[in-house]
C-alpha cells in the first residue's frame, strides 16, 4: 500500500547546486570526464530499479522473512528477493563504484551512495545483501594481496558472489577484544578457523553462487585483547586455482535471528568448524583492515536511515492530504467535504516537516561526506586527501548516530500522522519505524559513536578538526553576515559555533580530571554537533534557494527549501539549548546512583 | 527470557508515605474501614497473579497472535490466554473495584489501578481483555437503566462476560461525527444496528461466554455530526429474561488487524448486520455516556505505558549489571573479569535512570489521579468532588500523552542498553517498545490530548485549573523554600511554575487572534506541563525521602529516591527550556509551508 518516488530533484539540487560536485570530481584524474548528465542519468535508472524492483518486495519480505533448512543449513530468502538480485546483477549495478581494474564502472562514491539511499528507501532488508558486499569488497581491495584481489574482486564486482563481515560473537559486540574464534595455521599457508559468530547480516542466502565471508579470529599465539585479532577470507565454497567453485567450506548457518525488523534480511549465526581461510593483511592487525569497512559501513547505516526517513515522509505527506478528519482550528477549509484533510492541523505539519527537514539535511551531509571520501581516496593533492580524511573521520559518527536517531524520530512521527492506521502492518508505516530501529544499534551503537566523536575525534586532537569545520561555518557567516534575508539562518549557527568552542574546552577540561565527564556528555554533545552540521547545510541550502528566488526563479522548489529551512531553525535546532544544559549537568548525577540502580 | 518483579515497595511508598491515601479514603463513607494492610495484601496477591500467570504468556502471545475462523467468525486467542482468564475469574479479580451492589468487592480505584499497572507490565495484550470490560462496565454503571444494570453488571463483575467499546469506523477515528453506523428503532423498543466498526480491541475472543459490546450509531433522524450519535448495548449473544443466553446476535468479527504490537489482543473489524441493541442513556447523547469510559480509558492507557516502562527498566537494569563489555572510562572496575559490566558507563546509567525516573514519576501521578477519581465519584463534600473532578480533567491528557511518550522514550532506551540483543525477539525488549507504541495513538492520539489540555482544560477556563495546580506547587515551595537540601528540587519547579503562568497567558492571547497558535504550541505545552507535574511529584518524593534520611532511616530505598530525583531534575526536566522556545516559535513556520508540503 505505501508508495515511493525517487527524490531525484533534491539529489540534483544538493549535488549540483549546493555542492557543485562535478567541479570537485573533475579535479580527480579518474573522474576527469564526469559530468552532470551522466550522474543524473545513472541515478534516474537507479531510481527506477529501486522503485520498481526492490520496493514492491519490502512488505512481503517483512511478512515472509527468511527460512533456514536445519539439515542443509541453506537459507531461503523471501519470495522475489533472489530474482530481484538477478536483475540487479544483470543491470550491472554491483559494479557501479567498483574499481575498473576488476571490471567495475568506476563511478564516484556519491553516485553509488545516492543510488543506495533509494535502495534503502525501497527495501533496507534486500539492500543489505549487496550492501554488505561493498564492505567486504572495500576491505579486500585495501588490504588483500594481488592474488586475493584477482581471485575474489572480479566476481564480487560482477555480483556473482556476495560478501559479509563476521565480527560479533555472543559475548562480544562492542568489545571485540573478547573474541574467541580461533585460526590454526596449516602447512599450506591457509588457516583452519573454528568458532561461532552471531548477528551476521546477509550471513547466508540463496542469491549468489558463493559468499565471501571476512572473518575476525585469533591466531594461537595472539596477544590478548583487540591487538590479537586477525582477518581472514572464508568463502562458503572454496575457490579453485581456475576460479571455479570447489568444496563446501566448513562455515554453516546454525540459526537465524527473529528480529523486530529487517526481517527480510538473514541475520545469521555462523558456525565455523575448521573452515579454511586465508589471512588478509598482517597477523594481529585484523582491526585495521576491518576499520576500512567499518567506517564505510557507518556512512552506509546513516544512509539507511536517510532512506527510511525519506520514504516515511513521502507516505505520511500523501496520507495527510487525503485523510479527512475534523475541521481546521481556524475554520472550514474543504467546504465540499465533511471534514478537512488533516494537513490543516499545525502539529500534523510539524510531524511532516520534521521528517522532511531531517531527510534533506541528512542528504546534504551524506553527499558532502561521500565527496570527502572520494577526495580522501583519490585526490591528487596530498593535503586535500589528508584534510578530507580528517574531516570525514569527525563527521562519520555524526552521520551514523545523528541521522539514525533522526530517522527514529522521523519514522515514528510519520507513523503517528496515520493515527491507528500507522500501527497496522498494511499501511507500511510501522515497518519503516521497525526497520530503522536497528540503525541506531549496529555498526557501533549510537553511544559508542558519541564516544568516538567526543573522545577520539574531537578531544583526541584538541579540537583541531572541529576548528576545521568551524572555519567552514565562519566562512559562511562572513559571506552572509550582512544579508538580512539570511540572518534567521546565519545567526543561530554563528552563536552555536561560538558556544561549541567554549563547551568543548569546558568538557575537555573536566574530562581531563574525570574521564566519566566525557562519557556523561558525549551523547548530548553529538546531537549538538549534529545540529551545528545540519544548521550549516540548511543555511547553505537556504542561501542557494534565496539567490534563485532573488534572481526571479519561480520554481516552487526553492520556496519549499526556504520554508523547510525556516522550520528547521525554529522547531528542531533549538533542541541544542537543552542539550548543552544537560551535558553540562555532568557525570555525578549519573554515576552517584548506586542506591538507585541497586 | 525477561523477568518481572512487582514493584510493591514503590507502590507502598507512593500510596502510604507520599500521598497517605488511607487518610483520604477513610474520609469517604464506603471506604471508612480501609487500611494499609488490606491494600498491601491485595496488591501482593495481585502481583503474584501478574508475575506468575499473565507474564509467562507475554512473549508466546506476541509470537502466536490471535486466529479468526472465517466460517464461524470465532477468534481463538493465544495458547494459555483463556486459561489465564479463567484463573483471573476464579480469583475474583474482575470484581476488585466494582460496585458491591452488583457483586463487586468495592475496593478503591487506586488498588485496581496498581493491580492493573502490574498486569500491564506482565502482559498488555492479555490485560486489555478484562481492561476494556472496565470501560464498558463504567459506562453502563453511570448511564444504564436499572434493568440494564441488573442484566449486565453482575456478570461483568463476576467476569463471566466481557465488554468492549465500539467507536471507530474506517473513515472516522478522531472525528466520530463522521460516523455512519445506523440504528433503526423497532416496535419492541430495541434497535436494529447496521454498520462496520474497526480497531475494536478485544473485539472478539474465546475467553468468556458472552461479550457486551457498547456501540455508537446514529438514529434515522439524528442530527449530523457528533451530536447525532447514540450509544447501544449489543451483546454477542442476546440475553433472555432469566439472564441465560439466547440467540447469537448479528455482530460478527469480519477480520483481525495485523499490527506492530499487542499481537495477543484481537483488534477486530466488527460487522453489525441488523444486530439487536438497546439504547444506553438518551438519544443523540451517546458521546456523553462514552466520555465516562473514554476518560477512564485515557488514565488506563497512561497506566499501560507505566507498566511497559517499569518492566523494560527492570530487565535493562539486570542486563546492565550482568553484561560485561569494555572497561570503565575511569579504569578497570571488575578486576576478576575480562571486561566491566556495562553499568559502569555513564550513558548506560542515563538510559536506565531515564526509565526509572519516568516510571516512578508516572506512578506517583497515576496514584494521585486515581485518588482524584475516587474523590470525584464518592467524596461526601460536593466542593471536594468538584475540585477533584476539575483537577483530574486537566491531568487526564497529561497522564495519557506524557506518560505514553515517556514510555516510548524509556522502552527504546532500555532496548538500546541491550545493543544488538535488544533488537532480537528472544530478549523481549523490542516487544515492550512495540507494545508501548500503540499507547501514543489510541484513545485519542497524543496530539489530540495536547489540544484537549491546552485548548479546553487550560485556556477553556482561563487557566483556573492550572492555577489550582499552581497552588499545590506554591504550597510546596512555601513549605520547603528555606530548606537548603530541597533547593535543587524546589527551585526548578518554582521557576517553571512562574514561567508557565506567563507562557499560558501569552499563548492564550496569541490563540485568541489565531487559533492555529494553540495548535502549534499544544504538543510542546503538554510536555512542559507534564514536567511541572512530574517535577512537583519528584520534589514531594524527595521531601519524604530526605526526611527519612534525616531521621536516621538507613533503608537505601530513600537514598535511591533522592538520587533518582536529582537525575530527573538534572537530565530530563531541562527539556522544558527547548520546549518553551519551540512553542513560542509560533504557527507561521508550520502553516506557511504550502510549497514545502506540496
Amino acid at each position: 500500500m505505501p508508495t515511493y518516488t525517487p527524490p531525484l530533484r533534491d539529489m540534483q539540487f544538493v549535488m549540483h547546486e549546493v555542492l557543485h560536485v562535478v567541479d570537485d570530481l573533475t579535479a580527480i584524474p579518474k573522474h576527469a570526464d564526469m559530468d552532470v548528465d551522466t550522474i543524473n542519468a545513472v541515478l534516474e535508472e537507479g531510481g527506477k530499479f529501486a522503485a520498481e524492483v526492490a520496493f514492491p518486495l519490502n512488505q512481503s519480505g517483512d511478512a515472509e522473512g527468511c527460512k533456514l533448512d536445519p539439515v542443509t543449513h541453506e537459507v531461503t530468502t523471501p519470495t522475489g528477493f533472489k530474482e530481484a538480485y538477478a536483475k540487479y546483477v544483470e543491470g550491472g549495478w554491483p559494479a557501479l563504484a567498483c574499481d575498473t581494474a576488476f571490471g567495475g564502472q568506476g563511478l564516484p562514491h556519491i553516485v553509488n551512495q545516492c543510488f543506495y539511499e533509494m535502495l534503502n528507501s525501497a527495501n533496507q532488508s534486500w539492500t543489505m545483501y549487496p550492501g554488505l558486499t561493498h564492505g567486504a569488497y572495500a576491505a579486500l581491495h585495501a588490504h588483500g594481496t594481488e592474488e586475493q584481489k584477482q581471485t575474489y574482486l572480479h566476481k564480487m564486482t560482477s555480483g556473482e558472489w556476495l560478501g559479509t563481515m563476521c565480527l560479533t560473537e555472543a559475548h562480544c559486540g562492542t568489545d571485540l577484544g573478547l573474541m574467541r574464534s580461533k585460526a590454526e595455521p596449516q602447512a599450506d599457508g591457509t588457516y583452519k578457523i573454528t568458532g561461532e559468530k552471531i548477528f551476521i547480516s546477509a550471513g547466508e542466502n540463496d542469491m549468489a553462487s558463493n559468499i565471501i565471508h571476512l572473518v575476525l579470529a585469533r591466531l594461537p599465539d595472539a596477544p590478548v585483547g583487540i591487538k590479537g585479532v586477525s582477518l581472514f577470507i572464508v568463502p562458503k565454497f572454496l575457490v579453485k586455482q581456475d576460479g571455479s567453485l570447489g568444496a563446501r567450506n566448513g562455515i554453516y548457518c546454525g540459526g537465524l535471528e527473529h528480529k523486530m525488523g529487517i526481517c527480510g534480511n538473514a541475520t545469521a549465526q555462523l558456525v565455523l568448524d575448521g573452515a579454511v581461510g586465508t589471512m588478509v593483511g598482517q597477523p594481529n592487525k585484523g582491526m585495521q583492515a576491518m576499520f576500512v569497512m567499518m567506517n564505510a559501513a557507518r556512512l552506509g547505516v546513516g544512509n539507511q536511515s536517510l532512506g527510511q526517513t525519506e520514504v516515511a515522509y513521502q507516505n505520511a505527506l500523501a496520507y495527510a492530504k487525503e485523510r479527512i478528519q475534523m475541521r481546521s482550528l481556524t475554520g472550514v477549509k474543504a467546504k465540499d467535504k465533511p471534514a478537512d484533510p488533516i494537513i490543516v492541523h499545525p502539529d500534523v505539519r510539524k510531524m511532516l516537516l520534521t521528517a522532511k527537514a531531517y531527510a534533506e539535511g541528512g542528504r546534504a551531509l551524506l553527499c558532502y561526506s561521500a565527496m570527502l571520501l572520494e577526495k580522501e581516496h583519490s585526490h591528487p593533492d596530498e593535503k586535500v586527501r589528508k584534510d578530507a580524511g580528517e574531516l570525514l573521520a569527525m563527521l562519520t559518527p555524526i552521520v551514523k548516530a545523528f541521522i539514525t536517531d533522526n530517522g527514529h524520530i522521523s519514522t515514528n512521527a510519520c507513523m503517528q500522522v496515520f493515527g491507528g492506521h500507522g500501527y497496522i502492518k498494511d499501511w507500511g508505516m510501522e515497518q519503516f519505524a521497525r526497520d530503522n530501529r536497528i540503525n541506531m544499534i549496529y555498526e557501533g551503537t549510537n553511544t559508542v559513536q558519541s564516544l568516538d566523536l567526543l573522545g577520539r575525534k574531537i578531544l583526541g586532537n584538541n579540537g583541531a578538526t572541529l576548528r576545521k569545520f568551524g572555519k567552514l561555518v565562519g566562512q559562511l557567516v562572513a559571506e552572509e553576515g550582512v544579508n538580512e534575508k539570511m540572518a534567521e539562518f546565519i545567526t543561530p549557527i554563528a552563536i552555536l559555533g561560538d558556544q561549541m568552542t567554549k563547551f568543548t574546552t569546558e568538557i575537555g577540561f573536566k574530562g581531563f580530571q574525570n574521564a566519566d565527564e566525557v562519557g556523561a556528555a558525549a551523547v548530548d554533545y553529538l546531537r549538538v554537533a549534529g545540529h551545528l552540521v545540519f544548521g550549516y547545510f540548511w543555511a547553505r541550502m537556504a542561501q542557494v534557494a534565496l539567490r534563485e528566488i532573488a534572481a526571479g526563479n519561480t520554481d516552487s522548489f526553492y520556496l519549499a527549501k526556504v520554508q523547510t529551512a525556516r522550520f528547521y531553525f525554529a522547531k528542531l535546532f533549538p533542541e541544542t539549548a537543552t542539550l548543552m544544559r544537560t551535558a553540562r549537568a555532568g557525570s555525578k548525577v549519573l554515576m552517584d546512583t548506586d542506591a538507585a540502580l541497586a
